[in-house]
């Protein structure tokens, strides 16, 4: 069947060199009509964790059937497996490290395959160092040109995709004890707690021994001041008004915050 | 009517978060046919001047009935309006605080609205943090789609619309007094001087004690040395032939240049 | 004839300022159907040896006839030529300053013209400092439209378009002296000798007295160590699995390295 699915692409490349470029140029020379869409570029080098963080607050904004192209793959050329999957909102495909996990944390998969069928790769012998170019990108254009998943490769076991968790948080008496998971663009800080189990106003955020008043947007404070909220990806966010929280409090991922009743 | 029109995004959001992809996956899904081309993202965060001069600056080069986007919004989630302006060259959609006055400043706005129709935002219940996604990028899918301006809301008075005044500049008797509005990624200080006004080439820039002499493009001077020309956005710049002007003048926007007839 | 080829841009100009944008709307406002891919934006300033580089090494991923502009451009305003050259994969049109020697040392010219018929310009009267907006996007977009390249100014000998030679590598008795070409994002180092050159196993690179162990991919090494490999573009690469080689070494481009013969 002939299919026209928009395509996004998400890495670790960056935007200096011509990775991404490439990687468009092998979609257009399978299918010159298909349309890409940047998620990011900037994933830091080889962290899997973030990459799976972005793509699981993105992919749900798009059209059902697009074809989300991801490659941040520290074990290029190992013997990780490339995969393809399928759920009910598109399509996946990239590395099988860990990347794909928070989408399907989400929603499941319905089928999913490895990517050994070399007649859908750019070249049957791809470069042991640039499968975004050699394999991802080509499966990718051919997904969204509407080829069958199951020809793409073996038929593997969705369970048998490997899992990155992150770090779990914890329900107290006292209330949720969680971390960073993400500090964006703005320095806002968002946890890894979920928007859904704060949704009554009775509850700040504890950093250290700073306690951070709630708000409906960032306005709802004076300007230079921190505010909790429940951010835009459906987690509790710290920010500032007009400002940087992560500059402001020095923390980063990973780092502790514990949501407290009121 | 049916309309295919182009889309531009103009944001402070960045590259590194999946901001911008997540508006162009909500245009797709109103309409996956658009067109949507990215005029910067690097405005610096709630920098609304910065993204005034770069929307002035760009919209010309555009083709008639384009849709500009611009979300550079300090005051996201407060009573801040949300607007879309019809003008002689296309619309503009964002938030009302400046954002589009360095345009209408240029060319007259024909219509204006409050965005206030739900039936064209991505969800009536909008997150009070990211108006892009869930107000912005949806309305401006609707009108690219060829939805009157009129449904999108309560037609206001365009002169009701936010001014964002620049530092006037001040004709003297030795010249004209003005300041630098923005610095490019060249190092290129752009002042706030028309270059319409020092047509003729008996003038010179002065930046506190320095002479700068004319030219008609960088390489009238030689490497490493500065040179005042009348820049391709239209104004009187400061450079460096294979240099850059701030580094060496360590000035930046806001700063007073002079320029002195000769 | 009515063409739709794909159109590249690379450019030296970031993506802070609109200048990138600004050449998609002229683009757009000559022929809003067309597709164009970036590949990059970030060559450092007026580098045109990375500009060559990043070129040579992207163009043979993109469709025949694609038309790649590229503009990194220290003389624009002087007596430099603008040029479009015609070769097997495509088209190349920016200015003559060796920026299209890579991909010309590698396809031959077909024809070139210097670019002096005003008529495919955005304006006969162009800025002096944005040629990439008055002229190259412009004449870009026409000949991705299908105007044969004979109407876009004079035929000139491609023989006389400006070379721009990277170092030589050079072989001796114990193996191939060379150097660095060029650094990307992830720290990994590309060198000026060509992948061929070292087919069989029994070499490693030696940067002065270190000596480089040869693998096939990143993980051939335990994390944290270097490794010598045949890069994804062709050449000798020096790589850190997990990390940036560039950074551990603190080498940059110019500096010296050794194939050593085991």
């Amino acid at each position: 069947m002939n299919k026209n699915r928009l395509i996004t692409l998400l890495t670790d490349f960056g935007l200096q060199d011509v990775y991404v470029g490439v990687m468009k140029g092998v979609i257009a020379q399978i299918n010159p009509g298909l349309n890409v869409v940047d998620l990011t570029h900037q994933i830091p080098p080889q962290d899997v964790a973030a990459g799976r963080f972005c793509l699981m607050n993105a992919y749900n904004y798009f059209p059902l059937e697009t074809v989300h192209i991801a490659v941040v793959d520290p074990g290029v050329g190992s013997h990780r497996r490339g995969v393809a999957v399928e759920f009910a909102g598109g399509f996946l495909v990239g590395p099988d490290n860990g990347l794909f996990s928070g989408v399907l944390s989400q929603t499941s998969a319905i089928s999913a395959v490895e990517l050994t069928n070399k007649k859908y790769w750019r070249t049957p012998a791809p470069s042991t160092t640039f499968h975004g170019r050699d394999i991802f990108a080509a499966v990718g254009a051919y997904l969204a040109g509407g080829i069958n998943i199951k020809e793409l490769g073996d038929v593997i076991d969705p369970n048998s995709l490997v899992q990155l968790s992150m770090a779990e948080y914890m329900q107290t008496d006292e209330g949720i004890n969680g971390c960073i998971q993400y500090v964006d663009r703005f320095g806002n800080l968002v946890t890894n707690i979920e928007a859904g189990l704060v949704k009554n106003g009775n509850w700040c955020v504890v950093v250290g021994d700073i306690s951070i008043a709630v708000g409906n947007t960032y306005s709802d404070v004076k300007v230079g001041e921190l505010v909790s909220l429940t951010g835009s990806h459906g987690w509790v966010e710290i920010a500032v008004n007009g400002g940087n929280a992560g500059d402001i409090l020095q923390i980063g991922v990973g780092e502790s915050v514990r949501v407290i009743w009121r």
